[in-house]
């Protein structure tokens, strides 16, 4: 049986990681899974992606430090705010959540990473709900990273293959992502998507809340959230 | 008057950035210097970096920690031999001093940055002698990550202006780097190049210490340098 390909995954402990990492997983990837203690509130999705990556048995799981709220200039990493019952659907504005080349930082941790640990393709769980206001969740936005980590790393300029970031749930809404995860035996108790939690209970109030709540009803399954 | 634009500049402490610095002070931006605590061994240079940010007094200096000495795959970060007196024109081979994807991580950083700071100018002492031998020291990938840097932040995205990658010294000998610092003033008693000094003294052997110690030659200016 041939060996399989290794992947790394980012996982924030999210309802969106989380469902690629079931993916990934049922695609036959060996998964390495990479997530960030970077200054942000919701620190406790930590110990979910923890707890996710031991439950699906992946090869590794490293968490990492940067200090992006040393940096600042989001509600994520500074002492800002986060807003509260607004409308999520953000028709071409960016929220005060969105963080300063985020995931430029993070996929580029994930390439250093995937070029010692031999691996090609690079997955994260950006989607059509967040590409309409994160201006780093676009698709084209991945394909000029793509270009640049291929043109800025050993591993890419060797000719043997390509880097790839891959995003299979760009396209989908939120209750097909719950949908698509529910088939392949997701348990979303385990997830955490709130911006602003208190403990480990969702405010149920700020756009990611609001997000998963609607995805929930929309797929037509119980959301196991713990909201305070 | 009007007021200087300002510019994020990456500073290593060594003698390539501190000359950056030199020139875009010179240009007349206000800079502000970026450093990195990334797990490296030569950690020395942060304390040369910070001296260097206060004589020349700049705006702001932010030393930010990454963990890419747990990503490892480098002589500069992991548990591999630093080469001692190497040839150090490498002639398209990648030295194992190489570190996975370090610039775009830390050009990523200066983005994030310079997007909260309202800078559009990031300074990056790449040069010749470097993109010989490391893939993200070449033009095209600078090239690349300003492309991508532009589709994947707000400020990019916003029409206000474009992030430029600037690397002044890009198609310069080391020996040319010298004379243009010197004619700035740089002092390059403060600056540290070796990658595996001892204490504060540099260990004459590394490439980084052969390229400094015969750029210094090449110049016709005697080297401060505190050898071993």
């Amino acid at each position: 049986m041939p060996e399989k390909p290794s992947a790394v995954i980012l996982l924030s402990g999210g309802l969106d990681s989380t469902t690629v990492l079931a993916i990934a997983t049922s695609e036959g990837y060996a998964c390495n899974c990479l997530s960030f203690d970077y200054g942000q509130k919701q620190t406790v999705e930590l110990a979910k992606a923890a707890k996710i990556a031991a439950i699906y048995g992946v090869e590794r799981h490293l968490i990492l430090r940067l200090d992006l709220d040393r940096i600042g200039g989001s509600a994520l990493t500074a002492d800002i705010a986060v807003p509260k019952n607004g409308n999520p659907d953000r028709q071409g504005t960016i929220p005060i959540t969105y963080v300063p080349a985020r995931n430029a930082i993070l996929l580029a941790h994930a390439v250093a990473w995937a070029e010692v640990l031999g691996a090609w393709d690079i997955f994260i769980g950006v989607n059509a709900v967040d590409y309409s206001g994160y201006p780093d969740c676009r698709p084209e936005f991945l394909a000029a990273f793509a270009h640049m980590a291929n043109l800025g790393t050993r591993a890419g300029i060797s000719g043997a293959a390509r880097f790839s970031i891959k995003a299979p749930l760009m396209h989908l809404s939120k209750a097909e992502i719950i949908t698509k995860g529910i088939s392949l035996g997701v348990d979303y108790s385990l997830t955490h998507s709130c911006y602003d939690p208190q403990g480990t209970k969702a405010c149920g109030h700020c756009d990611a809340c609001i997000l998963r709540r609607n995805g929930f009803v929309a797929a037509g399954v119980a959301d196991p959230t713990d909201y305070l």
